[in-house]
């Protein structure tokens, strides 16, 4: 008779799962803790079948479960109803970055702690935008097409083609995500990068980028802090989302705001995709208002085959540059945050409970951070 | 009566033309020097017609020409041939960086001068570099591949997809290009960076990197020069190529020197196709030697349709992010190249001569840089 049960919600491998024994993020390779969960004496159900709800595997399995484990690439959405259906649930644990799928006031109605791996891809996801913005602004994808389709048309990719070099670059959210792409941006020799957040960088890191800046072009006061939104967005040439989701960005970008973006700017998005309003951003690239988007981010997910951003373009036929979610699950990033639940897992087993800060989301009833919006 | 003939070879434009004013660099917006070269007495000849020799419009106009401006996007190889049929050439201007597409030898020969928009693009062409490291690491093709076929499938992608972060890096060259290349890698926390050059970097340069990673990331010495070419790449994950086409780069990375490879590494290359033995890449990529293999060099260009770069792909159908030769014409690096041409004809023009030194490749008889090999 085990201590309790943990269950986890993994996307599939299928072949993959045997090709690559390091994509330890799926199904059949269960982050590699089977082991390491029953040598304590705790049962573990691994399943990828959590739609819909309630008739699912995770609906059946949540009624006894102890502790839920899911990942943002491939979420199973722990919803009111679920919580309301699993008496004895004490911790959702998200293997990545992003708790937003965990319906969080209800976790704290139940006091049940909702922690993630804050540190497994806060670089792989900040990585992911660099190259997001690189691809759009030059053009990469109608480019590369041509190669594969036996084309040579330089002027065809050149004419919507530009450098990142000396534009104003703008982040909403400069947390652990959006200040390593700040980091990333400054040898880029921008003209200006400005941030949008409920508190100021800190006075340290902000000297850094200016350091940085200083040492490469020369510049001194590169970041600069926006208090208004529509103020910020309408000098960027491009934006970039490094927010989580809450009540306040859910739908933020939407026909509204976007309005207020500069004519032919670039939107990157690697956050959430319920942070922009899908059709909205689709209307805007293939306006020209936005000259493209890019991110790995979709509502749902997974994306639906005729979700508006799959096919979306420019009136070039550029200007996109989607992927699934896949920013946060690099090989990489995969053993940190397979090592990063083991962790979690040991300090709940131990009775110790002594999580990293940084991993808390809530805990006893309450939000241990103020990422996730201004509540009471 | 004019006094004297400029040729100039560009890429058709076609409806790009029309619909990008800023596409400066194609045949229909001619750079934009037409009145310019008109108001100095001079005639004007524009063309894309620069195949084969000897039957080509390049060939029948450069017997009366006196100076050619071309481009490595679409280069008019000024071979031995075509100088010896064109009396009264007195310069070849590069529209952008790279000269190899002229005979300098032949050109020293004659005493007829080459020159280049050193500073017009070097930066387009590294941040292109950065691009390509990302895609190739990151797997953005086939991730992005899956959202145009309405796909959905995390580990598919996932299993070649790596972080940029705590790799080695080398780079062939560390000129220019390759310097500002290692600039945009600090922030990326690599293990280490490596150069091969045929002299050290300036000690303020190495500082500079120096500082920067210290500041990033607390490491100092994060870059290392290494003698041996051999011994380079066989402790890189990630190679970059970015020294000129010249005698000793020629085909230089064939099967011998891959084979020294680290398995498994990716290779970029925004320097020149012909540095790559195609073929070798190609099975390299194939095998697995190779993860991937990216750039937007090729040779001949424009590269025919079977090229063995364009349908390359590795055991997974990823690891190929090539594009045509388009990382020099962003709009951003046309307008300088536009301005650079400009200057040097102007001093030419004038009688002054009066180059920027960093622009000239081979005047008077003799090289002026030793960045294309050591001769005597």
């Amino acid at each position: 008779m085990s201590k309790g049960k943990v269950l986890l919600v993994l996307y599939k491998g299928n072949e993959h799962a045997q090709q690559e024994q390091k994509l330890l993020g799926c199904l059949e390779n269960e982050l590699g803790i089977r082991e390491f969960i029953e040598s304590q004496g705790y049962e573990l159900v691994c399943t990828d079948d959590k739609d819909p709800e309630p008739s699912s595997t995770v609906d059946k399995e949540l009624q006894d479960a102890e502790i839920v484990i899911t990942t943002p690439f491939f979420p199973a959405y722990i919803t009111r109803e679920r919580i309301n259906k699993a008496p004895k649930l004490k911790m959702c644990i998200t293997a990545g970055v992003g708790s937003d799928h965990v319906d969080l006031d209800a976790a704290n109605e139940r006091k049940i702690a909702v922690t993630e791996v804050t540190g497994s891809n806060v670089v792989s996801v900040a990585e992911h935008v660099l190259m997001t913005m690189l691809v759009l602004v030059r053009n990469f994808v109608p480019a590369h097409e041509q190669v594969i389709k036996g084309e040579w048309d330089i002027a065809g990719a050149a004419k919507d083609e530009y450098d990142l070099e000396d534009k104003v670059i703008a982040t909403v959210g400069a947390g652990r995500i959006g200040y390593r792409v700040l980091e990333r941006l400054i040898a880029f020799n921008p003209k200006k990068l400005l941030y949008y957040d409920y508190q100021d960088l800190p006075k340290e890191a902000i000297d850094k980028l200016n350091q940085a800046s200083k040492l490469f072009n020369g510049k001194d006061n590169i970041v600069e802090r926006v208090e208004n939104l529509e103020d910020m967005v309408g000098q960027a040439d491009l934006v970039t989302i490094n927010c989580p989701l809450h009540e306040k960005s859910k739908g933020l970008f939407n026909k509204d705001l976007i309005s207020k973006m500069k004519d032919g700017a670039w939107l990157v998005n690697t956050a959430r995709g319920a942070i922009c309003v899908a059709e909205d951003v689709a209307a805007a690239v293939k306006s020209g208002k936005l000259r493209g988007y890019g991110g790995d981010v979709w509502y749902p997910q997974p994306a639906p085959k005729d979700h508006p951003w799959r096919q979306m373009q420019n009136k070039y036929g550029a200007g996109n540059a989607m992927t699934p979610h896949v920013s946060g699950t690099s090989l990489d990033a995969q053993a940190r945050y397979a090592d990063g639940v083991k962790s979690i897992l040991n300090s709940y087993f131990s009775g110790k409970h002594d999580y990293l800060p940084k991993d808390v989301i809530v805990i006893d009833g309450d939000y241990a951070t103020k990422s996730y919006g201004q509540r009471k």
